[in-house]
């Protein structure tokens, strides 16, 4: 399989060379692509960035000291890797921190669970709540269901979260998580837990963000682990009578100030047009934020230094940005859209890696559609490192994602995620879930991206108005 | 394959009954042993015994009312099920219970650590230790270590264990848990934390019974997962001072009276002889003691029930014995042993399923070296469940284990354990970890067992003596 593609793939891109575009530059731009594969597959600077940030900083909630160490560390590790340009730019942050967690069953038979807050939830009183349970299959189910069926309970919204490579179960389910609380309130509830959104079957709670909305109670939120939802309906299946005791103590302490943390190889004949490459660098506080995303910030950072070693400078300025407060709302990202409003004009295309360290398989990307097919054209030789063409319609990675509200074209290089929501949002988000063959691969899909977008001679601009945000 | 063992393995077995056992009652009691394993992988009965006992009663450490309700709960599930004798008798255990754990790296990094108590450690002191730790690839380097590197320090033992289908890994590493803290302590450590000992790469710790020695020191100990394991010595490859901060709060609390849980089938010929098939009913208490060990409490009692079932009645009486307190040191099995001493020459062969839920593939025995081809004979039949013949040379598993020093026979059914060390010990003991069609085949083999041996006209004793304990 792997010899098979050797043989055909280039061959299918020279033609597509013949046919297209044929001019020289064009095909040493591809040539210099070969090359930044060959070079990525054979370094593990991705690894050594992400054990890096794991093992020297570990955990870094937003606006935490441990989140102003990750951007100390980010500066300095930027630096050290000789960039043209490394910088920072203030982002400020809500901080909320996560406190302990805790829940029994109380009837009909005692036990534990083991569940976590979820991001942005407010305390339980100091004694707990303790509440009948009533349980819904999704948060649809919950929307449907009479205040009567609601009020005074503890809600349990039960959505099993499905595996698919693209990741596409976890879109599915966390509007429960993100929305439950406050459809649940509205009804009367006094705290929900939801089943976790992740697809494997460990004993771990899966946290993320959580909304409230103006002028509804705000009730506490946690999810439970999967096994334990499993529990809860082992014990539905017996009665309908089961009584849940929770505590939660988060705390929202204000705003601090944190940073979005730049690197720049600049453009040699387009300075000021600028490729975006991103990842953020905040991360939940439970595990070391390996995949989520310490990943991507190996991945890019990694990819922009091998265009920095190039003997030949990129047309367009490659800009690395690592961005702050992603978990906690995309802080950063729609910082960095602001501050930038000016300059996104000059943004010739964006992509953020924030989804593990899976293959890349697949690039989609968000341009005219007249240039659609000049774009596949132009980066037919990422199918050399397994990236195939694929469609027009991504949205770039959340921090970049509002940045087509402004015209900006972005890219989406489609990670296997299989395995991703097994992981994430959990303890076990540790570097060891890291496949270091695996992530040199992404590396290579983002310096040839970089690379050639950099080199890129199509008018992406204007680009198709999303259909579903 | 599967239909290749289905043709060729009834001739073999046919074969082997036509020229070492022609006699009609054989062959009636293998043709009851076919039965057997078809009623057994048609139910489900042992995964809902398991079910009950993980949702109704859930982590039941020796001791703590949790094990009282495990007590209660077997009484009646055995009485629901009408064997024809239910009985417990009463076990002195003591009475250890975990507190909190934590632990920080303080230097050269801060980061928070997944750990652990061992269980019967004792707690730090209400501030913690803290010092710096040293690493150890393994027990016997400890043993090597001079006083001067190690006083005044926390003891890291190191030792990764391997996957094996036979668990073999774990007998290998255990001795780190069990022996460390007394090698450690008599060194002048303050404390220990080994690497789990688990196969896994998951954010959980693995707890398990540790030892004092009189006369030495007893220092605090705990285990940390895995990947804080692979965490410390990301940041012993940059410096060698890595200091640790660990707090615990255990506490044994005196003894406490548990019970072993004892089901007959009565013996139609031969009453007063005894075929023993065992499980343990108390768990560790942070998973809810699905695989560890609900799983042989499902499989014994549901294979005595087949044969509780049965038109014709066994010959000898096939015992069920629920064990308490298997986790902190065999404490039911040896009062059994003490308690039914008289009677033990009346046993005839006893085995323990102690090993989780998946799947039996051989049979080992210890009986007299001259009985040996006639079991292999007799039980030859349970090849059709894919159960082959293996060595004499079984232990019978940990609360049958002190039984060959009384003379009495015992056989271990050998389960494919290459996940059990993922989860043992672990939050992640739960019910989702068990294949239901595993179980069921278990099932199949016990009551194969059970019955051939409740028939058997074979002498088992004198038994080999142990090459090693």
């Amino acid at each position: 399989m792997k010899s098979k593609q050797v043989i055909w793939l280039p061959l299918a891109f020279l033609g597509l060379l013949t046919a297209c575009q044929s001019d020289t530059s064009n095909l040493k731009n591809q040539n210099v692509a070969l090359q930044l594969q060959q070079k990525a597959l054979a370094s593990d600077l991705g690894y050594q960035i992400v054990e890096s940030l794991t093992v020297e900083v570990g955990p870094r909630m937003a606006g935490t000291e441990k989140d102003i160490q990750a951007v100390n560390w980010a500066v300095t590790k930027l630096e050290s890797l000789g960039f043209d340009k490394v910088y920072k730019e203030a982002v400020e942050v809500p901080v909320w921190v996560r406190g302990d967690a805790s829940a029994y069953v109380t009837a009909p038979f005692t036990q534990p669970l083991v569940i976590t807050a979820l991001g942005g939830s407010v305390a339980t009183p100091e004694k707990g709540v303790t509440a009948e349970i009533v349980r819904f299959d999704t948060l649809d189910a919950l929307k449907a269901a009479s205040t009567q069926e609601v009020e005074g309970k503890i809600v349990f919204i039960d959505h099993k979260t499905e595996r698919h490579i693209d990741g596409k179960g976890y879109g599915i389910t966390v509007r429960g998580r993100s929305k439950g609380a406050v459809t649940a309130a509205e009804k009367g509830a006094v705290a929900i837990v939801i089943r976790s959104i992740g697809t494997d079957s460990d004993r771990m709670a899966h946290t993320g963000m959580m909304r409230y909305k103006e002028g509804v109670p705000r009730i506490p939120a946690a999810a439970m682990s999967n096994p334990d939802a499993d529990l809860i309906n082992g014990m539905l299946k017996r009665t309908d009578s089961v009584t849940l005791q929770l505590y939660l103590s988060p705390e929202s302490r204000g705003t601090a100030t944190s940073y979005n943390v730049i690197a720049e190889v600049t453009g040699s004949s387009k300075p000021e047009e600028i490729v975006l490459i991103g990842a953020h660098l905040d991360s939940w506080d439970e595990g070391t934020g390996a995949i989520d995303d310490g990943a991507g910030v190996g991945i890019v950072t990694a990819a922009a230094k091998l265009i920095q070693e190039l003997p030949q400078k990129p047309a367009r300025t490659v800009r690395v940005v690592l961005y702050a407060a992603e978990e906690i709302g995309l802080v950063g990202g729609k910082a960095y859209a602001r501050d930038h409003q000016q300059e996104l004009a000059k943004h010739y295309i964006a992509a953020e890696s924030d989804f593990g360290a899976g293959r890349i398989y697949r690039l989609d990307v968000r341009v005219n559609d007249s240039a659609f097919a000049d774009i596949q054209s132009l980066t037919g030789v990422m199918a050399e490192n397994g990236v195939m063409p694929g469609n027009n319609e991504a949205n770039g990675g959340p921090d970049v994602s509002m940045l087509p509200d402004y015209g900006v074209p972005v890219a989406t290089l489609r990670q296997d995620g299989r395995d991703y929501f097994d992981y994430h949002h959990t303890p076990n988000d540790t570097l060891d879930k890291i496949d270091p063959a695996a992530l040199a691969q992404n590396v290579a899909a983002y310096a040839q991206f970089a690379w050639l977008m950099a080199q890129s001679e199509v008018e992406l601009r204007p680009i198709p108005a999303k259909q579903d945000k």
